[in-house]
């Protein structure tokens, strides 16, 4: 018996390679598994994904189990649950989340589990419609629940963690407007396999070159003694500071039980933590981008002494306005990434709408929480000694893109020098 | 926006009533919901399902919301999942569940929440080829798991529980062998509907009426006072002895908060607790069930003294034997009831292999775990207690259909009497 014959929903792709679709699934569950989350004998797994992707979950859990996982759970979401309480709930049961939720993830974390989430909403538009306050409140509830997982889990490595993505057709319409359904998501489908690099039959050694291309270009960014980044280009002109203990960091981490896993598929950014109290300036977003199921679009924002004191967007402004006001830490920055337009996702042209993709497209800041990892000693520090090193802490954490062919980006070293990083978007070094 | 506009996989139930199959899917989820679990303001609700079961579960989580759930869960299970697990663990690895299923499972308990549960299965044969052994444990690590919930939740009724069925192609098509996938398809929704009395308009007050049947031949039985049950027919002769303590329950069930509920829908039975150490002769199954997803046809079993002492099926034996070896409470009874041939679901002729319907169509006899609520003050006895008046304990639980026109059930009464029950399947008082 067979259990996977039936036909998997891509669908289309089959005419777009020489090869079956589903050998193509089978090397993306292969990276998903054992690249991006890189799951050892005897480790928990967990699986989280949206309903509508759960054949290609299956495969991620059978992935897991033929690399000797002790137990995998498969978490099926349906995201119009979510719909149904925001519509039908008050104020005061939106915050409600079962005790089992976090000890859950506590688990997870305490075990040193591997984790997977795969994203790619079937319906985009699910959560557009509603009180914005209610969203966001609904996320901070679930973010309180979720605190230890991001706090030790994710900040602390403790676990290895991968985001990685999977196509569905009024995603791939969003995308692909242009286009029909079928095709759009056929489209999608390719831009996912060749992003990450699955269309090559050397997937896994690409793989391996890239990562030690992020890896040395992140050692030497720390090495230069970066003192601020100086963003210029139309509608931007913003310095973000950096504490003398940033590292940068780019391609695969090691979680704390010392095995390298890829947070995100793909990945083209080297990324530190800014010191919040030094960002100043404007700055103009270069791609729209999703908060709680909206999209903020031609985001404009002004920073003083580290905080937003000005903001407009063309749509979403509500929104935007709900979610930096979630707690003191919203309105300040927890990230500053480098990206080239060497991408393939900038080379690609296409707005994904979808963070996984568009932060790896080009340079960006994140409103909201820091990664501890990306301070030297970071993952030991005291909450006031990170506090005092300028390391922000958030309920949220929203990438916002800030860099195209006509932006550049120049270092301020802590020796006085000034170094073209980037120039019309493109790495000096290369 | 309507996230409801999708076709759902109901496809071919349209033509079988002069209205709109999203209408009866209303009434459908207005049953299980209002009448099933009767959910209540501030209630927190679970609602388990198999991820091909998603349209309707979501209905059932809107309805659990409209009548003011303060929270719904909805757990969508992937059944490939299991025999993922089971294919590449070692048996060691099978006994481990997290510790969050546990304690997500107390947290309904205590909290006194609604649970809903739709079976259906994808993939009947899920499970069917795999090592019996490896199997069964995986289903003991998983009761232990969820024994508080079972004993506090279920047996003593803290929590409104419910079960209903949705159809699926392949289960439809092992129910239908000579109808096309589709066709099969539709008629199982038929035999549903009908079944819970949801094609008629004036559904809710037929259940109402149904469950007065019920709740009256339930207290008639008790008040009999009934010292054994004797079944007689081909190939069975069995004697099933009760406490002087038993309780006959049939129809709707009231929650430690005073709620009541229909565990099952639908609903035919007037069942009760037998004493497990007075169980004797042999008996025939009338129907095949299924046990850790497997088939077991043509059953014969001798009991002496409460125990099963030899068997025999055609299909399935290595299951029934590693089943019934799964503690010392699995080779007795933990329940008996009385089911009539005049049974829509007997009447309907059709075997539907699956027990929320067979059980219903035909007196049965459970072996294993026995439900406390149908002794008199048995949810207030101690362990010991309970074993002194031969209530059953154990992990397992399944009921074994034995009747039909050819079986007759009389009653031996403390009195010395001897009651005719059912004559050739046919309730005597009626």
């Amino acid at each position: 018996v067979d259990f996977y014959q039936k036909e998997y929903k891509v669908n289309n792709i089959k005419h777009l390679y020489p090869m079956n679709n589903l050998d193509l699934l089978a090397r993306y569950s292969d990276l998903i598994v054992r690249v991006g989350a890189n799951v050892q004998p005897g480790q928990i797994v967990n699986v989280t994904a949206e309903a509508y992707h759960r054949e290609l979950a299956l495969r991620l859990v059978r992935k897991a189990y033929e690399c000797k996982a002790a137990y995998v759970n498969l978490d099926l979401v349906e995201p119009r649950v979510t719909r149904e309480r925001i519509l039908h709930s008050s104020p005061e049961d939106l915050k409600y989340i079962p005790s089992y939720v976090e000890s859950k993830y506590r688990e997870l974390v305490d075990s040193q589990a591997a984790v997977i989430r795969l994203i790619g909403p079937e319906y985009p538009e699910v959560l557009a419609d509603l009180d914005p306050g209610k969203v966001n409140s609904t996320r901070m509830a679930q973010y309180q629940a979720m605190k230890y997982f991001y706090d030790e889990g994710i900040s602390h490595s403790k676990v290895q963690w991968t985001i990685a993505a999977a196509a569905t057709p009024e995603w791939a319409k969003r995308v692909f407007p242009s286009l029909t359904g079928e095709e759009a998501e056929a489209k999608l489908w390719e831009a996912i396999f060749e992003t990450c690099r699955v269309n090559r039959d050397d997937y896994l050694n690409q793989w391996k070159l890239h990562d030690i291309t992020l890896l040395r270009r992140a050692e030497k960014l720390t090495q230069m003694g970066i003192e601020s980044l100086h963003f210029t280009g139309p509608g931007t002109d913003l310095i973000v500071g950096l504490s003398p203990m940033a590292v940068f960091r780019g391609g695969s981490q090691e979680s704390a039980k010392g095995f390298s896993f890829q947070a995100n598929l793909p990945t083209e950014e080297c990324f530190t933590t800014p010191d919040f109290r030094r960002t100043s300036g404007t700055v103009r977003a270069t791609r729209p981008f999703l908060i709680n199921g909206k999209l903020i679009r031609n985001l404009e924002v002004r920073f003083e002494e580290g905080n937003i004191v000005d903001f407009h967007a063309d749509d979403g402004e509500p929104t935007f306005r709900e979610y930096i006001h979630s707690d003191s830490g919203a309105k300040r920055l927890g990230e500053v990434a480098l990206v080239g337009v060497d991408s393939p996702i900038y080379q690609s042209r296409i707005i994904f709408e979808e963070i996984l993709f568009d932060e790896n497209a080009a340079c960006h800041i994140a409103i909201g929480s820091a990664y501890k990892f990306c301070l030297e000693g970071g993952t030991q520090m005291s909450k006031d000694e990170l506090e005092s090193v300028g390391c922000n802490e958030s309920s949220v954490h929203t990438d916002i893109m800030i860099s195209n062919e006509r932006v550049d980006v120049t270092a301020n070293l802590r020796s006085g020098e000034k170094v073209a990083l980037l120039t019309q978007g493109k790495w000096a070094d290369q």
